[in-house]
């Protein structure tokens, strides 16, 4: 028995924000004091590094929740299937539902549950939960959606990845340009088929002196309610942390997989900072002393910024429906899909399509 | 291959709160108006339907993956297991580490991650997630742990639930009194012996009207700022809920595990509300047209009212450990641990000591 993809979607919001509209933020330095910068150098570096030349936000009446149900209609439309067969609903997230003029996480109900009610499936025994796994958290869905199916818990599983991080945004804060809204979903099946579907995966969690890499912390405004807080990063130890530690989770689970580097064709890497997903990419292929394949990562950040959990399926989607130029997938194709991000996360699947 | 439990333990809060306590709050309807009776009338009423005489509070300086931390190592130490085999830790929570003095929830990184961080384990191949599935959230992870040592991609698991409901309550809702702050944890182990272990389990979402009977509401006091919330429940819809597919759920587990019901010793039961609890177990028997067994039910509720994901582990760990008079577990006993809360989210486990 083995897990396939049968469908996947995807929910990009509608508001666009491109970097040019940071102009009036007053960034300051992570102990409140100024810039020597002025904001249009601030910016211009900040797109060179990361590659982000725009992103989206949701609108205000949408929570993440909305943007998951709204991807997960999709899904469960292009996989073809009855929603009432679905068995799981998993759910990732950072942030549960911040309303747009809130600094409160609404977590109760589940937003697994917020989607089923939005699909309106009757069937009890449909299971909705969420999972908190930070970036990765969709990635890891479909692991724990295959598990299923291994353990023969479950046929159909429905995995989405939701965010609103516009919504928990320092406006103080640098970092603040990279992070987006937006939703990806996909429904994974039982299948007699042994030749495709999830051939192998690795997942890991660093919790030493990683764990707080990513961190919910005060605003760099030092004027501001210190009970208030937002998401905060260490971006240049994530970094390294990513260079170190991302590709050789990849190659756990390719070496699992017992397929060739040579056979892969696609690899989709969380949409974190382009610079940072180029050094992995080399990385990954030095492991093997390969030379890295041309149009071998699908890139969305330039237009998406990183919408978190989103950004994994969110690609697959585009890409699949031949949104991303130069990039396919066909049939009998190996894919990875790799992610890292809070906890500090990582994982990676290897998938023949 | 079967899943069995090794250790068990938990964490409860120093800080007792007595019903007496409650004297000086000023309780209100949900439409903000008085109540005619006065608050000896109400306590006592409170008293009678949920049986609730005092429950425990954190003390401030700790947060729910403190508490959890703190059940979680006390389970390693009763498995006498080294921590750095542990595969996978599963906290389940509602709230995430709330502050005592701030309302927003703190979820980055996962409470998962800080309780790996907490036991100081190096093993990057233990993978540390979060889940939300109401207060059956710990025995939900418990069917996760199951579900990953049937797949083969774990042995041991570490399953933890801990809450700190005293920090998200509204003091002007008379339901603020039955909400406590705890921990439980338990250690679940692939084994070869097929006679004990986790015999079956049964697990549901009902999304459809019901999905808000549990929600993150405003407080009863309309002066109060519009953007803080809470956690809220329609009462006596859950009552109703629970009366009439708790004791459907836990039949559909027992009759899948072919255990018939006069060998079931001891059925734990979330500690919400001692008549609910008491009308299910009623009812649970008349489904098989027995009388309710004398003992079967161990209640915590009394004197540590409901910290949501905590009851059940916590009630098992002090039956273990020979703490609620008349009930012990001997080996070859069957229990059923059984569930219910937001989402709303019911689910049962039959096991075999």
């Amino acid at each position: 028995m083995t897990a396939i993809i049968t469908g996947t979607g995807s929910y990009i919001p509608t508001i666009k924000k491109e970097n040019k509209q940071f102009n009036g933020n007053r960034f300051l330095n992570a102990d409140g004091s100024s810039f020597d910068s002025n904001n249009t150098v601030i910016i211009q570096k900040f797109k060179t590094i990361t590659g982000i030349e725009e992103r989206r936000y949701a609108e205000n009446h949408f929570n993440a929740s909305d943007l998951g149900y709204l991807a997960a209609e999709k899904a469960i439309e292009n996989a073809g299937i009855d929603s009432e067969t679905i068995d799981y609903i998993i759910f990732a997230h950072n942030f549960g539902d911040v309303k747009s003029d809130a600094i409160q996480s609404d977590i109760l109900p589940s937003l697994a549950t917020r989607v089923k009610h939005l699909l309106k499936i009757e069937n009890p025994n449909c299971v909705a939960y969420d999972i908190l796994f930070g970036c990765p958290g969709w990635v890891e869905g479909v692991i724990q959606a295959k598990a299923f199916i291994k353990a023969e818990i479950a046929k159909t599983v429905l995995v989405i990845g939701s965010e609103t991080l516009s919504r928990v945004i320092d406006k103080h804060d640098r970092d603040s340009m990279i992070y987006s809204d937006g939703a990806g979903a996909c429904i994974v099946q039982a299948s007699e088929d042994t030749e495709s579907g999830i051939l192998s995966h690795a997942s890991q969690t660093f919790a030493k002196k990683e764990a707080f890499h990513l961190y919910f912390g005060n605003s760099y405004d030092k004027n501001e309610d210190p009970n208030v807080r937002y998401i905060k990063m260490y971006g240049r130890k994530i970094y390294e942390f990513a260079l170190n530690h991302v590709p050789n989770a990849m190659k756990i689970a390719l070496d699992k997989s017992n397929v060739d580097i040579s056979e892969v064709k696609k690899v989709f890497i969380h949409q974190a900072n382009e610079k940072m997903d180029e050094a992995i990419i080399k990385r990954f292929y030095r492991l093997y002393k390969k030379p890295v394949p041309e149009f071998i990562m699908p890139m969305s950040i330039h237009k998406l910024g990183n919408s978190s959990v989103a950004t994994v399926p969110t690609l697959l989607d585009l890409v699949l429906n031949n949104k991303i130029e130069n990039h396919t997938v066909e049939k009998g194709d190996v894919i990875i899909l790799a992610s890292v991000g809070a906890g500090m996360n990582i994982n990676a699947i290897v998938y023949r399509y």
